[in-house]
């Protein structure tokens, strides 16, 4: 077993797009969808930024966090109007010009026919592509998002994003998949931190979260447990029910897809 | 008037911190209310940042951001368990050490026996403060927020951060609000995108952003113009309405609280 030690990481950071997600306009729906989905994959979302369409702020976190991490992943900012500027900023990042495609040039004048509208220098930003592109469909509304290098560049509007990161995704190349218990309860987290912090000096290789759940009285934690070595997890997690049940709870395992993810307090 | 030079801001940044938003578990509902409020109050956030539970990367990001901002704000990581890290780090960033506030071991003990529970080391954590931390009650769970110089503290639990801003925000000293005007209109966003982009470049003082709105059928978008000039804002406004008008449109103003912030794709 080499558990104790830090396994080799595929890493992703996440970059959103957008004034409106600053101004509290526009709730973000974006992050969770995508950390969820790169869990899959045996990615690991290390961060995410939210960042205003300003021009040297989007170039220069694109640098930073493209240097930084295996993947990067942007939302927002690829659409025709002037505040879409996330295509010319991935182009400045890494020193490329754009080019236009014309497959896409095509596929958006026969999309703007059907709706009776005109092509227009607007929209053809849409298919105007950082050169090195390779781009990813979009059934939704047409205009594709795209790849370079390690950058995948989508939508922020959430279901158009979705259509381009499921074709982002076969092409990731990730790690071991983190697998997760949940255990859930009835005790404050005041409570089991002792038994917690025990078993997580025990087992460094896991990661245990304490989540307090909304309830209208009493108390319920959800302990999560994490970790790329499934059976190692199914231990700890027969470990953790046993002291739980130690100390007077009554532990249950729980969906970790339904473990509730909105917290309340205890004290 | 000077509004076409960049007017002095008060700028905020708000790190979001744990785990559990960057493996989807839990979706954030923390950033749309601290930008709505900050901006009531004539702070504009700037960036926001979401972390892992690592000490390295909190610290380091705290550090980078407090010096970059006016306001740092963060959420998360203030309870009980050994995965609440947050006031370590925080000492850790300012390089001061921790002392434990006796009147909220008072409340925190009141609230435990009235609980049923034991006062413990567990709970002790969190009467544990920075050297040097101002508190912010925390009428919910007791356990207080903080400020230190111009990062304030808070927890992770909406409804708990939210009593912890609210006192946070007789502290915050901001600049002229920005204020708001949104026009909607039925047309398509590649159709109206140059219409935007001339009266953008003509009033770069005010920030114009488009934002497609979902529809079972046809199209509308919702332009934002933002401004801390209300009268400049007005003006422009009445100049898009006309723009708007004639590229066939039939642009109506909108209450901008409950424009809908769900955006749809055009083409």
């Amino acid at each position: 077993m080499t558990n104790d030690l830090e396994p080799v990481e595929t890493t992703a950071c996440l970059i959103l797009i957008g004034n409106e997600l600053l101004s509290g306009r526009t709730q973000d729906k974006n992050l969770a969808f995508i950390a969820t989905e790169l869990n899959e994959v045996g990615v690991r979302l290390r961060e995410a930024r939210v960042i205003p369409d300003v021009r040297e702020t989007i170039v220069a976190t694109l640098n930073e966090c493209r240097a930084k991490h295996d993947y990067v992943f942007t939302t927002g900012g690829i659409g025709p109007t002037h505040d879409d500027i996330t295509t010319e900023c991935v182009a400045a990042a890494f020193g490329v010009g754009l080019y236009r495609d014309q497959v896409t040039v095509d596929l958006l004048t026969e999309r703007t026919r059907e709706r009776g509208q005109e092509m227009n220098e607007a929209r053809l930003r849409m298919a105007t592509f950082p050169v090195g592109a390779e781009l990813l469909p979009n059934s939704i509304s047409a205009a594709p998002g795209y790849r370079l290098d390690n950058v995948f560049v989508m939508a922020g509007i959430p279901r158009v994003m979705q259509v381009m990161f499921e074709a982002a995704r076969s092409q990731l190349r990730g790690g071991r998949k983190v697998q997760a218990r949940s255990v859930a309860v009835d005790l404050g987290e005041g409570t089991i931190a002792d038994c917690l912090s025990a078993l997580q000096a025990k087992h460094p290789a896991i990661d245990i979260g304490s989540y307090p759940q909304m309830r209208p009285v009493g108390f319920r934690v959800s302990v999560v447990l994490r970790s790329t070595d499934d059976a190692m997890l199914d231990r700890v997690t027969e470990e953790l029910i046993g002291a739980l049940r130690t100390i007077g709870g009554d532990p249950q395992l729980e969906d970790i897809a339904t473990a509730q993810s909105t917290a309340e307090p205890e004290g």
